[in-house]
């Protein structure tokens, strides 16, 4: 079975074929500045034919199935969805909830549809895997009409990175996910945390939008919410000011210039208090979202870390293991040094807590995800 | 020493008059509904000329020193301040950073200055106690231009409170507060959590206002920042709809109707859904802030429950414990049921972790400062 995973962005085209049997990348790639000034596609259409004829050249035939991925499905959508007319106007209806994403997702649904006749398409969503959460964690204390009438409630994203990992934790150490309570986080350019209890996530850092938690690349995180009224009388900033101000010129990059935490990292190494102080609240940020969910899972097997930061950053795993012994959390120095790729275990010999690096890969979690919808289905 | 202490809101003045040598209250009262239709007095300055006729008539004479209730100094206070013109233009300044409380705190000292002329006045700020906290705590991830020109940080509040129950908790644990790791928890109508390593806050709840952190009463803590958005955008909610909306509708009474937590176990406990979640909320983000600075602190000494629902709600101090085993939490639930005033310890008889409840006195802390802050001039 080859699977085509779609990633469709306002501007850009993510795309990868999955041959399922071993479940390896076919081909893949990205087209980006659609519709842009000196970009060479004029609209999603064109880009998606661009895809299918440079699949064409690589002797790719015969997809039997396309997975998109969606990043809002509200309440609605606990699980991936095989997409029909009455998905695609549930997709539809979240646009509020995510008026900058789901409408690319769903353009490129739609140009799929024309592309592909015929083809099972499945929707991945990003909020799916934090259905599971109590009311507890998703309510915001705020009236309960709000909830009930405007949706108003944490969502979580990030799920199918969330799950993807999970799994993988399970995997690797030979155990029944329904055994496990992990943390899991995914330090990218967006950074979300997760409590997963027995495979279910039971809380999660992002809220209702993914401006919420974490220090982000750009992305502010956790803030006061009497900011904005004070940003508004101190400043004259307008509404739609400071919502570009949070979502692009905060984190990292409003701390100290830049987003990207290896720039980040040089700055900080050549003396800049700016940088320093942005990687060590980075940090800080990740350790009390640790501490809070070890105190709602009760106990944990695992620390997963994953996205690019977490990946490939030693030293922001150093620091956010630094000082938890009290929680059992043994980081052996070395060894979490030494790594280069694929997975790591990077806890003391002694340790029971075991310290995880597992790359994510939500592609392949999407095509998997489409296989098991079309397999549940038949 | 007779020492009064003034608490001026925009429509009350609390007051209180401590013997400091026995460090006992000798008169104290409130006066409210200043300005209001209905209500006795029409200003600050009448309802001052009440009180002192009120001391006299109890045989108070002699008034050695006045201690205030300031809620925001800024950053420029990290002390109780001996008042002059200078302290008061600096009091004034702070005011775009609590429009609501530092313009009632400073008529008080006005009123106070012209009518106990020649007598030393003090100072005390709520957020002084929390100056200690690093940058990593105290910054956002926001444009370090707003930090630099706008003054936005976190200072955190209900200072005076976390401090005196820090001292209380290590004079009735008979240890060194410079020894003693501690996670203080004044949870009233407002509540807020303070991480205390040695006698120092270095992190807390709430932030640049009052409005952050833990569900409160009426206010909503924690949300995501990019939700002012959608609501302006979904209802048509002006700036200062959302502002009230999150400080007066949110919390305990946006979540069930009722803010006072009495009232709220109450309705839980006939059965009411919306309550039963109120309350389990509350105890639940109360929880997720116990774990979050334990991980930042590395280790604790004692949880310390203040404030009218610290201090009365054994079932409240109950569910912040469960399941908390993992970082040495074990309470004596007959001991914590058993409770009726006064200091209580209520871990189990093998844990070295202390749970403690101390009745929080604001008053008595302000007082108290004063004297040190006279002294110190002396
Ligand atoms: N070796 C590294 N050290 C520190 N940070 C790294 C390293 N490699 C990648 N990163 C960081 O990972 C982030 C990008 O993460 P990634 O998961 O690729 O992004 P996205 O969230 O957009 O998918 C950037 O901040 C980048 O600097
Ligand atoms: N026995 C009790 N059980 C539960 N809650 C209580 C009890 N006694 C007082 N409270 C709660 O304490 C809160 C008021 O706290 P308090 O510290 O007195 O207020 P403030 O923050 O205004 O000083 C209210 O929610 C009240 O219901």
């Amino acid at each position: 079975m080859k699977i085509l995973v779609l990633n469709a962005g306002s501007s850009s085209i993510k795309y990868q074929v999955f041959g399922m049997d071993e479940q390896q990348v076919l081909a893949g790639g990205l087209i980006d500045r659609i519709g842009e000034a000196g970009g060479e596609m004029a609209s999603h259409h064109e880009a998606l034919e661009q895809i299918i004829q440079r699949l064409q050249a690589a002797g790719i035939a015969g997809i039997d199935a396309i997975g998109h991925r969606v990043v809002h499905g509200g309440e609605h959508f606990k699980q991936p969805a095989l997409i029909d007319a009455a998905v695609v106007d549930t997709i539809r209806a979240m646009i509020p909830l995510a008026p900058l994403h789901n409408p690319a997702n769903l353009e490129g649904i739609e140009v799929a549809q024309r592309l592909f006749p015929g083809i099972p398409q499945v929707a991945v969503f990003d909020t799916a895997f934090h259905q599971t959460m109590p009311p507890v964690a998703f309510r915001y204390a705020l009236p309960v009409e709000l909830y009930q009438q405007h949706k108003v409630r944490r969502y979580g994203f990030h799920g199918t990175s969330h799950q993807y990992v999970a799994q993988q934790a399970a995997a690797y150490l030979q155990r029944d996910l329904a055994d496990l309570n992990l943390i899991t986080l995914h330090l990218g350019n967006g950074c979300s945390a997760a409590a997963i209890a027995g495979g279910k996530s039971i809380d999660t850092s992002m809220g209702m939008t993914p401006l919420e938690g974490l220090v982000m690349g750009t992305r502010c995180g956790d803030i006061d919410p009497a900011l904005h009224f004070y940003l508004h009388r101190e400043t004259g900033l307008s509404a739609d000011d400071v919502e570009s101000l949070f979502n692009k010129k905060s984190g990292l990059k409003g701390l100290c210039g830049v987003g990207d935490m290896r720039e980040v990292q040089a700055l900080a190494d050549s003396g800049d208090t700016d940088a320093q102080l942005a990687e060590a609240m980075f940090a800080y940020r990740v350790k009390k979202y640790v501490g809070a969910y070890i105190a709602v899972l009760g106990r944990i097997d695992a620390v997963v870390f994953t996205g690019g930061i977490g990946e490939h950053s030693a030293r922001i795993r150093a620091q956010v293991c630094a000082n938890l012994q009290v929680f059992g959390v043994h980081p052996d120095l070395d060894r979490n040094t030494a790594h280069t790729a694929g997975i790591l275990e990077f806890q003391q010999e002694a340790a029971t807590l075991k310290l995880l690096v597992i790359p994510t890969n939500e592609e392949l979690e999407i095509a998997r995800s489409t296989a098991r919808e079309l397999l549940r289905r038949s």
